[in-house]
């Protein structure tokens, strides 16, 4: 890997475990193993090294979401299977977590790929769930846009809780609720 | 207010606003206009002040949720006033925002009160839903912890959410989404 590439993905990490707030231009030089000429050499600072490692952490996030959801199945089932993949929970969301971090939401250039992802994922989610009511499998009094902020908030809370708890117990409860909910405003399956 | 009180508040609200990381001794002296010798009279040092700061946080957050879940109507009711009950949203929940601070999580003392908080309000609304289940209110296939983990997940996210966009709207969106499919779930009221 590159020094750039270096400086990323370390960022990238350090940004997931400690936060913007938390993460010095230090901490970040060595655990990339690169001086400090050399990361003010290809990045101008640390809010500009910060940006690039958000934008490439939310476009595999993107990426990852939008493996379950354009896959095969019922809105239910996709909306389940993105639900129920494999997470690391105890981490955290390494997009969510930035929203605690007052220099981040403070910031509307660092602010706004964080923003985009969740929008982008409500939207991707509303479109599912609207699918699914056109189809007939979902009633036509659900609204779309309504269940798929709860459906995001729920992932997103998930980890909080998991965090408070130090176990993922109360993450998969709560996957498991918002997942019951849903499938009973479901007509069953015809397949 | 006395030099201890003075110390807490500050700190509740800097906890609330900067998270642990972001919190300096120097930081909570400042706002509470109290000198260093002061400061550490009264308290061991930072972890044993926003221990007490997180307890006192924990109790007012407990004290109003029980107000709107121990409130009269319908179990779906009482949820409902619980969740749209007036919030200061984008900044966020206090106790929910420290667990994306990893000096927290990592420390057993500063964490049991934001455990211990959050299994209070999951254990609170699961009797809620509980009661509702017993009453005919809502049926009896529905899992009353499962359901409740789902709720808190919703409000947690929501925040989330909301800071993400610098917006109520995400927020009241998830809000509205997880009422109406709970709503969906329950027989239509006989009063």
């Amino acid at each position: 890997m590159n020094t750039p590439e270096r400086l990323i993905e370390s960022t990238q990490e350090l940004l997931w475990e400690r936060g913007y707030v938390g993460t010095s231009p230090r901490a970040i030089q060595q655990r990339a193993g690169v001086g400090q000429g050399s990361m003010y050499h290809h990045f101008a600072g640390k809010p500009d090294l910060a940006l690039a490692a958000v934008r490439r952490t939310a476009e595999r996030m993107r990426a990852q979401a939008e493996a379950q959801l354009s896959g095969p199945g019922t809105a239910v089932e996709r909306i389940r299977d993105y639900l129920l993949r494999e997470r690391d929970v105890l981490r955290g969301c390494p997009i969510g977590r930035l929203t605690q971090d007052p220099d981040v939401v403070g910031d509307p250039a660092l602010r706004q790929p964080v923003e985009e992802t969740f929008a982008w994922l409500r939207g991707r989610l509303a479109a599912v769930l609207a699918e699914g009511r056109a189809g007939g499998e979902l009633p036509a009094d659900l609204d779309a846009e309504d269940t798929a902020a709860a459906v995001v908030a729920v992932l997103q809370g998930g980890y909080v809780l998991a965090r408070a708890a130090d176990s993922v117990e109360p993450f998969d409860r709560a996957i498991s609720g918002v997942l019951a909910l849903l499938t009973a405003r479901a007509a069953p399956a015809t397949g």
